[in-house]
């Protein structure tokens, strides 16, 4: 049995690269860019108008001019035209080029406009005001974002401004997710007394679907010869097998057993920690296998983390700093394990992110996790844990 | 020119209920739950074994018996079985139903296992334990998830467990995006000098599927008979219309007058704020029209800080506390305006949320949303605002 860090250092070191591949920019929310991007121009790629209004040459207000002849309008999206003349101006519209010869932008509420001129009403006008110059914010060639960044509605509009209509991201894992235990039935049929249904296997698949990733999923049987038989065609076939249940020391738990005569790697099996002890890691060539308990709050608890985590690794997302919160009541814990607490978050006018735990009946208790939406990590070496003492907290809404 | 607080009220009291469907639970992940979901029977629905090992009869371990002969193997779902002699034991697996006649467990651990006996080296067992028993956890009929609830994958799970293969979830409105602006061009053609790439729309609807909301998708020409012809047609077959672009003073900014002439009454139109100033707001029947200024850092600002918050209250989604998070450098913002700045938020070890402002070239810089992954609004009337200071976040990632 190992503890919670060497099992992170386990899984880190066995974190693989499933490739690249390109995919159209309208699916790839939630995708991990591989690529960088760059400005394929400056931006703004033009001297843009930032309001509607007149464009003057600076010069000409400055020695005294307030009011201008009006030469023309000059539409968004209409190419560059020229003042002609430095004593009149154009009337400009937001996004609009900066027409040649004028400097500054008045906007339609500082002048009155009358019988084809403009006059100046403001008591201030700052040269080159309301105008966005060319390039001010990126140059051709600079990076605007980096790879390893998952994508958000953000990125999605900076690659669309850029013009990549395809973008390069983390290639996802075949996936397969297997329920096991004769106890299980469908989520859409009466369990008789002494059944449940296999609900491990919805919530698998629902986290994955947040990736991006479509699983197939399958059922073994407590039968070994079955389990052998199927896993051998499995481990072929995927890059990644997620099994729930079938890894405690049960007579009919024939898991780690089946899966060491077909070559899988154990690499940890149990964690010093509560709920998800029983926790199973495997390998075989490129294969990962990834054997959670049964019980749906332990391998909700591994789900977050150590399997994603572990993805997000694989998928080469950047990292970002760990949220840190408050307890908001004394816990004690007395088990020489990690305790892996249920906490409902909320944020306070201090700027904390505070934990309150959620009462509950131990890690059996799948209600539980409706009503938290976090664990703190409370470590090993510790019995007590007191209001005001501060655990990191992996969110799981 | 109103306030934002004003805008939020006028936006809140026009929240629509655009009604109830019923799905398959697959595809809840996302969705808005709108009823409550009960316990379907006890939880755990049997006196649970939570060890493999042997359940005995306490009482005969009480009175001194240690060596205790097996009479067979309970598994995870077998029907129940009885311990037919309290002197002797059943061997049970983490899952399986407790025996009837037997009320403890002792795990294999603190056992010895010899010749169909048991002897148990524990010094110490505990009357019950290693049992989870019946209805601990719920009881049946026990409210577990009420409605407005997002559902993730521990509601998913829940939902699976108790058997709700089909959820009603809030209803999505039928939603088209619209840009405008004759200086537009599509994702992948190249923009001539005085053209930009319509980004707007990439960004709005990758917004959207986060709901699950799939979208249609316009475009309308600076052109007043074709706006109102098409506007027309839109306004009966949608429950909500997006508009980028078109809603400054421009002379070919016609939405506003548009919009009124088909009858969409003006809500609001310019909040004093920076960025998003010109976001207007309308209503016609159950159609509800949001125009967004064309600008990509005021379009996506007006969408988190107003949109979502509006949407979500359409969905019926249950209220969460604010985000509140600390400046770590001064600020100054002179205009009389509700100030959204860009920041990074990052986490320190006093449980802090902590907001760095983004370094760029203010509201047109769409570059520094990918830099940021929040905005943090800075109160109207003030102008410095200091290291230390708390105001609320809105994350976008």
């Amino acid at each position: 049995m190992i503890k919670v860090q060497e099992a992170l250092k386990i899984l880190s070191k066995n974190a693989i690269d499933f490739g690249i591949e390109e995919i159209p920019l309208k699916n790839g929310m939630g995708r991990v860019l591989r690529e960088k991007i760059v400005a394929d121009r400056d931006f703004p790629p033009y001297d843009r108008v930032t309001m509607d209004g007149i464009a003057i040459d600076y010069g000409s207000f400055e020695n005294g001019t307030l009011k201008f002849p009006v030469e023309g309008i000059v539409a968004a999206g209409a190419p560059k035209m020229t003042l002609s003349d430095n004593r009149n101006c154009l009337e400009v519209m937001t996004g609009a080029i900066m027409p040649d010869g004028a400097d500054t932008v008045i906007k339609y509420e500082d002048i009155t406009l009358d019988d084809g001129e403009a006059i100046i009403n403001a008591e201030k006008v700052r040269h080159q005001q309301n105008v966005h110059f060319k390039g001010s914010d990126r140059s051709a060639g600079d990076l605007i974002i980096t790879d390893g960044r998952v994508l958000s509605s953000g990125e999605i509009g900076v690659c669309a401004t850029v013009g990549k209509s395809r973008i390069k991201v983390s290639r996802l894992p075949k996936t397969l997710i297997i329920s096991t235990g004769d106890e299980l039935v469908d989520v859409d049929q009466e369990p008789l007394p002494h059944q449940i249904r296999r609900s491990n296997v919805y919530r698998l698949e629902t986290t994955l679907h947040h990736y991006g990733i479509s699983v197939d999923t399958a059922h073994l049987d407590d039968d070994y010869d079955q389990i052998i038989e199927k896993l051998k065609l499995y481990l072929e076939k995927y890059d990644l097998i997620l099994l729930s249940g079938g890894v405690s020391k049960g007579k009919f738990d024939y898991l780690p057993q089946a899966l060491e005569e077909l070559g899988v790697k154990q690499l940890f099996h149990k964690i010093q920690q509560r709920p998800g002890k029983p926790f199973w890691f495997g390998r075989k060539d490129d294969t990962l296998v990834f054997a959670m308990p049964g019980n749906p709050v332990s391998s909700f608890l591994c789900t977050h983390r150590y399997f994603k985590p572990w993805l997000d690794q694989c998928l080469k997302i950047e990292e970002v700093t760990q949220p840190i919160a408050e307890l908001v009541e004394d816990v004690s814990f007395r088990p020489d394990l990690t305790y892996f607490l249920e906490v409902k978050i909320s944020y306070d006018a201090s700027a904390r992110i505070l934990a309150s735990p959620v009462k509950g009946n131990g890690s059996g208790d799948l209600a539980n996790l409706v009503d938290g939406d976090a664990f703190i990590e409370l470590p090993q070496g510790k019995d007590t844990f007191k209001k005001g003492e501060r655990y990191p907290v992996y969110i799981y809404r």
